[in-house]
């Protein structure tokens, strides 16, 4: 079965996002901070440009992920990405109660009512032997303290955001992580902590 | 003029403390998770037991570094280092009121009740070349909001508290960092941030 990971891009301080939502072109300039291509599922909105270091670790991300999993809240706030997710991967959406009408839309969204848990389930069903991401919102904090996850995938960018949305929020309990794997990359560490 | 540097032990979520002051043991467990010995300006206290990168990056900070300034809160939890701060430095202790009575004790403490900004001045003047660490606690957000931290070092630890003491709070502006340095220890990755 697929591993499950979350990955983020994090200020030193430990947020996604600045207070009211600012703080993404800083948190996300390292997607373009280097010369080395790597076109992302939807090359038209994204082409990576990084360093080299960073352009391997983000192809063996895209080649072994086989599904994703989101809250509610990030899909409403996105408009269901307009009905195409920029990861090209089926996407499942955690929620109270699913929308009433069909969805139209490229992506396929499959909204799972029953929890964390059922959609992780199902999400690696669906992707074989690839690899589920999760998040980000309080999705993750539910799958770890459910121990559900396998991998914490930190993109600490060179930022102090001040205050905002942290990555982790929710965890219960204090939970020992192996040393990470280190990827240097230009304006980024990548850290990759196994559970 | 020395630089001013802080550094702090934190965790993943960016806790330098658990709730109700818990955790230390995990934050500073990578201060003994190696063999090669390393002794504290205190060695009856602490010789530290890392691999040889963290080693390295001990000692290099240890002989370069002149003076230490703190906050009052810490001074009076730590009931002042009952007189023998470990670093083996003079101390400069930020405060609003400065004892009464002369404080009697082996480590030189200046109490400085005119700011952040005069106790890392009479800290360099003392320190000469030497470099001045600052923190933890509120005193760093007054020093970096004064745009007078130079480098920020963190002690990066496989752990997530899930609530705590943040290292960095009361920040007021967003703020870019330069690629940290990256040193990878055992039970931590030190991350050398220049701002």
């Amino acid at each position: 079965m697929g591993k499950v990971f979350t990955q983020a891009s994090v200020s030193l301080d430990g947020f996604i996002a600045g207070p009211g939502h600012s703080g993404f072109d800083k948190l996300f300039a390292w997607c373009r901070a280097g010369d080395v291509e790597t076109p992302s599922e939807d090359p038209e909105r994204l082409i990576y440009r990084t360093n080299a270091a960073t352009a391997a670790y983000l192809r063996e991300l895209m080649e072994t992920t086989g599904a994703l999993i989101v809250g509610r809240t990030l899909y409403d706030m996105t408009n269901g990405w307009d009905g195409k997710h920029p990861g090209g991967l089926p996407v499942f959406v955690v929620t109270h109660r699913a929308p009433e009408e069909p969805v139209e839309s490229e992506t396929p969204f499959i909204f799972v009512t029953d929890g964390i848990e059922s959609a992780i389930k199902q999400a690696q069903d669906l992707a074989g032997d690839k690899r589920i991401g999760i998040g980000p919102g309080s999705t993750v904090g539910q799958a770890i303290n459910a121990g559900l996850v396998d991998e914490i995938r930190v993109d600490l960018v060179p930022l102090i955001l001040g205050s905002g949305t942290p990555m982790l929020s929710g965890i219960t309990e204090q939970l020992d992580l192996q040393n990470p794997e280190v990827i240097v990359g230009q304006g980024v560490t990548h850290l990759i902590y196994c559970l």
